[in-house]
């Protein structure tokens, strides 16, 4: 199977693809930013694509939600990946020898903590990924260097991980997606959760009278986020996710929108991960 | 006024400080992280904050409700600024003779269409601020070299502005704060609006009660995002803003979210802003 991810091989994407597709033989399609793993799934150059939708320290991607839109992908499946950050170097490097760090942006950022108080005098680099800072360092030999990236990166890439576990906040996980094509894609059996996006009538009250149908048809409220609406004075889309336990209470819940909420998009039904928080 | 604000003079924290306080001298006390800006604020280097809470394009920024949390801060104001980013150089530059642009990485992402289309060969170097490229420019006389940040910058550095509104997206803006310490922060006269975290009990239909209440009273909900609360399977916080005309109305909601909602916290009541937008 083609998995298009964001980043490389070793990248968190990776990691979340092998745990969705655990024992499947997994063709990696590497794409450098989301538009262009957008872009490499709708142009069929991948069966499915794995894609992170939000974070818990940085909340919803929003970009990637229209993403969904623009190209009317399905989800078919979501996990959630702890983010364990790990300092890594060449084999037989110690971490006094480290003068430079490289890593993406918000992984410096995360671990600032732990190279602030263990190395103090490093040199950090901003990178386009994790895992690429490390296939850097592996590729370029690159002494006195040391990439913050997951685990996975060091096995990868034969580094040495020097320092495991070095994230400031440990209760850090992102949920990802696994995204298909509409017209390629069934609703996986055994769906149990919905994410959707509508808007609602210009007059007060007109979210409670959306979310009184959901606790009326027992759906559980797992995800809600007002968006403003560009050019729309006080009206607003909603992302919301729903749970339930008996697919006939969702569907009448969907009957019952009609009139209520306003464009309702569905983005798919599928089946709901434990959530690793929790 | 001594004024913090993330990043240098004439950033987009800068620029929305100007909004806020139109005619006053203002000091600005410079901050590098938003970390900083909340120690700053509550060592009283500063009297008030000017902090960014959410944008269009990424939505809310997260760990700064969390600042506002740890810190007890209360909101005193808000305000809407449009996104322009603008290339700039030193005076006398062209287009034909940058080699190398320096920016913020969200900035390069959002000016990356135009990036691509007139400076195909030219290098993005990824920077820690906006304002602060413009300013290493003029400081350096970096010729070759063009800053993507605010029209503002232009101004401050001595640089020439050879392309404005270089943005993708134009429809984007961010939303700024003013924060103060709890202590020394009267509620401002004409409070019109106020941002609240708070939990709901763990049974079905929850939200929807606390919603009735805003609904009952004539508040208009003009923001609910939900958060996970990790430890605490299936239980969220939601932060919300409100707005109403009638303040008795607002202290009646208050008084009738007492058992629906839990661990109230009020960020603050302050006078709404135009929103740019609409």
């Amino acid at each position: 199977m083609r998995v298009a991810i964001q980043g490389v091989r070793a990248s968190f994407h990776d990691q979340a693809a092998r745990a969705l597709f655990p024992g499947r033989a997994l063709e990696l399609v590497e794409c450098a930013s989301f538009p262009l793993l957008g872009r490499a799934l709708a142009a069929g150059e991948a069966d499915v694509a794995v894609m992170a939708i939000e974070n818990a320290l940085a909340g919803s991607i929003l970009p990637n939600y229209s993403l969904l839109e623009r190209h009317d992908f399905r989800i078919l499946g979501e996990t959630y990946l702890r983010i364990e950050l790990c300092l890594m170097a060449l084999p037989g490097q110690a971490t006094a020898d480290v003068h430079t760090v490289l890593s993406h942006p918000m992984a410096l950022i995360q671990s600032e903590e732990f190279l602030h108080r263990e190395l103090p005098r490093a040199r950090l680099v901003e990178a386009s990924d994790t895992a690429d800072s490390a296939r850097l360092i592996h590729a370029e030999r690159l002494s006195g260097h040391a990439a913050v990236a997951p685990r996975l990166a060091a096995d990868v890439y034969g580094l040495e991980v020097l320092h495991a576990g070095i994230e400031t906040n440990r209760l850090n996980y992102t949920r990802f997606l696994v995204v298909g094509r509409r017209d390629s894609a069934d609703v996986p059996a055994g769906a149990n959760k919905a994410s959707l996006r509508f808007e609602t009538p210009h007059r007060p009250g007109s979210l409670v009278e959306v979310l009184e149908v959901f606790r009326d048809c027992d759906l559980n409220l797992t995800k809600i986020q007002s968006i403003p609406i560009v050019g729309k004075p006080y009206q607003y889309s909603f992302h919301v996710d729903v749970e339930w336990s008996d697919p006939a209470r969702y569907r009448e819940a969907m009957a019952r929108l009609v009139g209520r909420a306003l464009r309702i998009t569905h983005f798919g039904e599928y089946a709901r991960a434990e959530r690793i928080w929790d």
